[in-house]
């Protein structure tokens, strides 16, 4: 098997899960069909395979640094994304119209996933480049799109995302960078951005800062937020590069893992002026950037899941190979020693592994079908509903993978032993490389309290509702089925703690106390999930058996299914009923109490 | 505060817990008080201030490697152990006899704590060291002694232990290093060794390698093992520095973490004689390294504590000093920002990694306490006891701090965000460091399997009854005030789904099954300990409250005491009831089904 994809799940979530056929039928998705899908999924692996996997291990020993001022890193980073460009995998997801091939988001997150198990410090810059334009594309004038669409979409030009600030950090409210307007319509930019990934190097002609900037004058807080289109070299109308626009690399910041992936602090303005574009209006600039959140979300999450997989499939191909020790009834030293899968424990925690990262697969899959379904789909009431579920859905789809395929690769290190623990093998690296995901693109915390604090609030519940519905038909489906029923049932128990943790934080009228213990919510939320996801796998699963009795694929996939019910489902009832009882005990902690020892 | 200890945690665990005094009151203790104890501690704490916390992140950066066939590595490793040997501390466990201060083991855990917390790698050295000279006390003839003890109990001399072997893991019965007789009654080694921490360096005159070996003829598996002591060069009987004995470096590991510790492959006589002197009588090699285990395995697991505390301390001082937001009834942005020790989520894992590392520690001086306690008590009932209770609760002493205050140190890069994820701080760092603890000195499964296995049924069940004898009178206390008696029924009931879940094992004949779920047997037992700790803490504290009504320490522990009981042990439940339920889940799923998929 591939060390960073399994074809046959793959195909499992399209075909067989989430009909991605369907899609093939309706107007927008007409061009695409399985050989096509098949085809963009085989180039996408080969690249991977053979331009990002082998130098992963290389490009995070040798981190990108400064030389003459100037950001240089692995020659093999720039040849990975060439072969990505060549490709035109860029503008994958993008219209026809803008020269894209229209792919459907859900086999986009396949073709993605591959890029981001394979070496995910590389495939960022890609990642950030698409989000970036996703943005000019929604909310950018004729003009802007003329001038920085295309470049972008061909890998010619990089694009970022300039959000946090040094003092700021989460807190966009507080953030200080400067838009002036100039008298031809422009802006000065002055100020600094932390945490800028890809936000300097040579890898191309061109990079185009997306940029949060307070317009003086404006509201207080995030409702006098801007968004700006501030390019490293200025660009004429004609789309030509110009200028050096001011931006000054103030820093590298050395990180844990993820090395490939340069990640700066930058001055805009400092040394002359910085020019910056105004998208849309002004004061809109968080609006546009949460709505492209989303569709970002889901990818950071697909991230730790692809990352998930690839430590799973390593410390799954190591067990199968590796000899050592007997099972507990053989007490004869002279018998030969077993390949370590057949240990139970190694089971558990391949188990573990493949529980988590089909499981979430699954949620990112589905996620990605509904944001598909918001491009086909004509009922505005059906739409409406849509909204709801991907707007409840995707803090849980950034978090949980980032919490539960991390805890995935911690295991995949376990199973390699002491070789896991060292740079020789891949899962140490995969291991921090995924620690990040729990960090960026809101913490496990920030989702937490949106979670809780908004979305199953909207609209008098509607979403939480809304998603309560798809989840009791999969209940019922399952529950006719005697070989799912009781998993059924256990899920529905399960929904139901939820839905009472959620009915007793909402009549909770003290803000702080309601939010206290968001994250464990969140948590225990995203677990319920990944049981729907489960219980609907093994439901798929058993329609397969019926066609081949024999495919241990199909067999794998209820063995999982019966793991996820068994040990890890109920874990829910104790975090919803902490939840419910609204305790105040972290709360109530006081600053010196923790002083104090 | 210190960045890596809390001495008024330290004074209530060694005066208010676990009566160091009445040590005091013993003949081999008689020499200490505690102004002599204070002494030790504040020399440690400033050797381990000045000397092991400085050059932590430089020594991580800059790991060992070869230079002209030579360890290369930072002078800051050498300086740092040459003030720890010159203080007298490679002895300070030892007799007075071998020139030791004859501290007891439970100030020494402290003394040894300060010392991981500041810089694991380095002191991974000393604490190797005086594992193989306490074997070497414990086992070696008076000549091995005459030669061995002194340079190693001044820290002239390093020792190693040699245990792995490539092709054998953490199999022992199937390492394949020889020893053949020679006439003069030492022993010819050949083979190779993994994994050996120490194992070639400059910082010493000569290192002292404690190897297993098979002497040929023997019985097969763990029974024909024997210990040889193998010095680096050959020491006459004078104890003269003699000729290099073959022991060549084959290869360094580079490790996640642990960096500075260097790790080899050491091939033994292929290139001439190596010689070794046997420990005591052939083919009981294994049982005097077991004899030694439950001390060092004690020691391991504080080392993983240290590493849970230092995360702690420091992510606790940032969080009083990083303002940023504010809480969630605060609607207004141009109020100024708080610290973020202010937010729930924060306080949340600053009380997790408080709840682990401070439950742990009293765990850890628990245990120090009963080998204290093996060295003064006279009662050969009572001594039997106590052997039972170290026996019983080493693999838990050993493994729940590698898996609990892991995930605090991931709580505490999580306290510090982005920063939390840069090598600009420590938290990373330590949190790769602590990532080995579950992996050496036997792997959490390894342990599991102990437990379960092995020491919950010796002597009919003869340990745990004398556990569950030492619980019930902590819940018996508990039960008596009425601020500690919902906890301590809920003790009760853990206690009893413990008991319950060891029955159903017990029950079960086919020993596969019986193992398949141990290492949730032994998460959820190593829970259970920790609560009977903070019960044992609360009701402590509770005392320290009747005295000092307004001391936030005693507010904090019984703070901390809640948390554990309402966040934590109910996750319990639902692991033994796994285990009752002998499920095969995992144990059932084949090879073919993983690789399908």
């Amino acid at each position: 098997m591939s060390a960073i994809v399994n074809r046959r799940d793959v195909d499992f979530m399209l075909y067989e899960m989430f009909d991605l056929e369907g899609l093939f039928a309706t107007p927008r998705y007409a061009a695409w069909d399985r050989a096509t899908i098949a085809a963009v999924l085989d180039t996408a692996q080969t690249i991977a395979e053979t331009k990002y996997l082998p130098c992963a291990a290389h490009v995070d020993a040798n981190e990108p640094h400064f030389v003459d001022g100037k950001v240089v890193m692995e020659p093999a980073v720039g040849e990975a994304l060439k072969a990505f460009g060549e490709a035109g995998l860029f503008a994958a997801g993008f219209d026809e119209g803008v020269g894209g091939m229209q792919l459907p988001m859900l086999a986009g997150l396949m073709v993605n996933g591959m890029f981001q198990a394979a070496n995910v410090s590389v495939a960022n810059y890609s990642f950030l480049t698409i989000a970036n334009a996703h943005l000019i594309e929604a909310f950018g004038s004729e003009d802007q799109k003329a001038r920085f669409l295309g470049p972008l979409l061909e890998g010619r030009w990089f694009g970022t995302m300039c959000l946090s600030e040094p003092q700021a950090g989460s807190s966009l409210s507080d953030i200080r960078t400067r838009a002036e307007p100039l008298p031809d319509g422009s802006y000065r930019i002055s100020g600094s951005k932390m945490w800028i990934s890809g936000g300097d190097h040579e890898l191309t002609e061109n990079i185009v800062h997306l940029v949060l900037a307070k317009i003086p004058g404006g509201p207080p807080g995030v409702k006098g937020i801007s968004l700006f289109i501030v390019p490293r070299y200025r660009v004429d109308e004609s789309g030509a590069i110009g200028a050096w626009n001011n931006i000054a690399l103030a820093g590298l910041n050395h990180k844990m893992g993820q090395r490939g992936t340069v990640n700066c602090l930058l001055n805009f303005g400092e040394q002359g002026d910085c020019i910056g574009h105004l998208v849309g209006e002004p004061h809109k600039g968080l609006s546009y950037m949460f709505h492209m959140m989303n569709e970002a979300r889901v990818g950071v999450g697909h991230g730790a899941v692809s990352l998930g997989l690839a430590g799973y499939l390593h410390s799954l191909d190591y067990a199968q190979n590796r000899p050592q020790g007997r099972l507990p009834h053989d007490k004869d030293p002279a018998s030969p020693q077993v390949a370590i899968i057949e240990h139970a424990d190694i089971k558990r925690m391949l188990m573990a592994q493949k529980a988590a990262v089909e499981g979430a697969t699954a949620l990112l899959a589905y996620c990605s079908r509904l944001l598909d379904r918001q491009q086909t789909e004509g009922d505005a009431g059906e739409l409406a509903r849509i909204g709801l579920l991907l707007d409840i859905l995707t803090p849980v789809a950034k978090s949980w993978p980032s919490e539960h395929c991390l805890e995935a690769n911690k295991a995949a290190l376990q199973i390699l032993g002491g070789y896991g623990y060292t740079r020789d093998y891949p899962v140490e690296r995969i291991y921090r490389d995924n620690r990040l995901n729990h960090i960026h693109e809101g913490t496990y915390a920030i989702h937490g309290i949106d979670l809780l604090g908004r979305k199953v609030r909207m609209q008098s519940g509607a979403a939480l509702a809304a998603l309560a519905g798809e989840i009791g038909a999969e209940i019922e489906a399952g529950q006719r089925d005697p070989e799912l029923a009781s998993e059924a049932a256990g899920l529905r128990s399960a929904l139901a703690a939820l839905e009472h943790a959620t009915q007793a934080v909402l009549g909770c009228n003290d803000q702080n106390l309601a939010l206290a213990n968001a994250t464990i919510y969140l948590d225990a939320f995203g677990h319920v999930m990944i049981g729907w996801m489960w219980l609907w796998q093994a439901r798929v699963a058993r329609k397969g058996l019926e066609r081949a009795p024999a495919d241990a694929f199909y067999a794998g996939k209820l063995a999982a299914f019966r793991y996820y019910f068994r040990y890890e489902l109920p874990k829910v009832h104790a975090q919803f009923a902490l939840v419910a009882a609204l305790d105040d005990t972290c709360l109530a902690m006081t600053a010196e109490q923790f002083a104090a020892g």
